[in-house]
């Protein structure tokens, strides 16, 4: 059985929808930020980085949002939720997916997590960063809205493992001060999203 | 046929390498940092992002380096690049890539970058995440060196997309600033892949 350990507000949402989506057999582990529990012994061994999600396998743990999302929706292939088995609309899937993990979840770390990058006691550079977090999430946020999201789902008529992964990063946009109003086809991805069985149920348990 | 946009020296080495291990026919397009050529109308219309890679394909255009490495790796199945048909090793490669993707590349980038995360004008936070790039790349590379690369190729025995593309971030490594001598198996891979054919003739492609 696989077992998904989260935080509560995390990246790791997206993987718990897909799960849900799949109709995968998993349990949940959740890992306390506030006492910072992604940083004990114990938390360490099932992920040197310290971060969450990770997923325990059968066969060995998985980290890193874009490989796990990949790994459920092919283990579970009914569930359709990435094409795999078609180089390029896979790449395109993939290509989206990267970019939210590697460009638009650094920009948005960037506003509670600027230690990572600067010596901890720096305060000028940590409020620097924050400040901007509005420009750069947003104008990620806006390239989203205008060049990649086909409509009505990320991939277009499909709905695939970007969909949960997009609304994920989405729910930060309020506390990132992003101004919605100049990205409306996100906020109505959003707002569908939120209708989903799956979501519902992921977000009821993390927030129990 | 392919054409790879790159820059001498960026992240597109990755994809170039694995084209060429492929035995693709591709065509390669140089992008000139210097002058910004990034940033061109001409070039935003092939990446919005104005960033390389970029891959022209004859679907469509593709960005993002950890699936570009995928859709190369698939389209020359018989180069046995990636396993894409075992769910669980597939996602072991695809984890190690997000990782240099979305953590170890974007550390290194907080040393030539760090406009993108503060106002342009703020030198006193653009030098200390400049500072830091030493301890966040050295701290990576210690993680890949001691839990990720199992030897003698990232993935052991087999050879893999992974292979090229730490090949690619570790030529950053004298420039960040990491003490070499922490990280042997990282610097003994380098050596090794320095010796492949593929690299050799795209290293001389890009510097010549
Ligand atoms: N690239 C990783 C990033 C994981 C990540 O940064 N997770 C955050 C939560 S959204 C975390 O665990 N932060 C805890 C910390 O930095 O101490 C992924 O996409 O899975
Ligand atoms: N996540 C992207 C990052 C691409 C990227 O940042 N490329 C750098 C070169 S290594 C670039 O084009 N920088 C130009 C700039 O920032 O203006 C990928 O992995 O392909």
């Amino acid at each position: 059985m696989l077992k998904l350990y989260y935080a509560a507000g995390s990246c790791a949402l997206a993987t718990h929808i897909v799960l849900e989506e799949a109709g995968a057999d998993y349990s949940t582990a959740r890992i306390d930020f506030a006492k910072e529990q992604q940083k004990s012994p114990e938390f360490l061994k099932i992920n040197p980085k310290g971060r969450v999600p990770a997923l325990v396998t059968d066969k060995g743990i998985l980290t890193e949002t874009p490989a796990m999302l990949v790994y459920v929706a092919q283990s579970f292939p009914a569930s359709r939720l990435a094409p795999t088995d078609d180089p390029f609309a896979f790449a395109q899937v993939q290509s989206f997916n990267s970019y939210l993990c590697s460009h638009v979840h650094v920009a948005h770390a960037h506003r509670m997590r600027g230690h990572r990058w600067v010596d901890a006691d720096d305060a000028h550079s940590i409020a620097a960063m924050r400040r901007k977090v509005p420009e750069t999430v947003g104008g990620a946020f806006e390239l989203i809205e205008r060049d990649m999201l086909k409509g009505p789902w990320v991939m277009g008529d499909q709905y695939t493992i970007c969909d949960p992964y997009l609304f994920t990063l989405a729910q930060w946009l309020e506390k990132d001060g992003v101004d919605l109003a100049r990205i409306p086809r996100v906020v109505d991805h959003r707002r569908r999203m939120y209708e989903r069985k799956s979501v519902k149920k992921a977000i009821a348990e993390e927030t129990a």
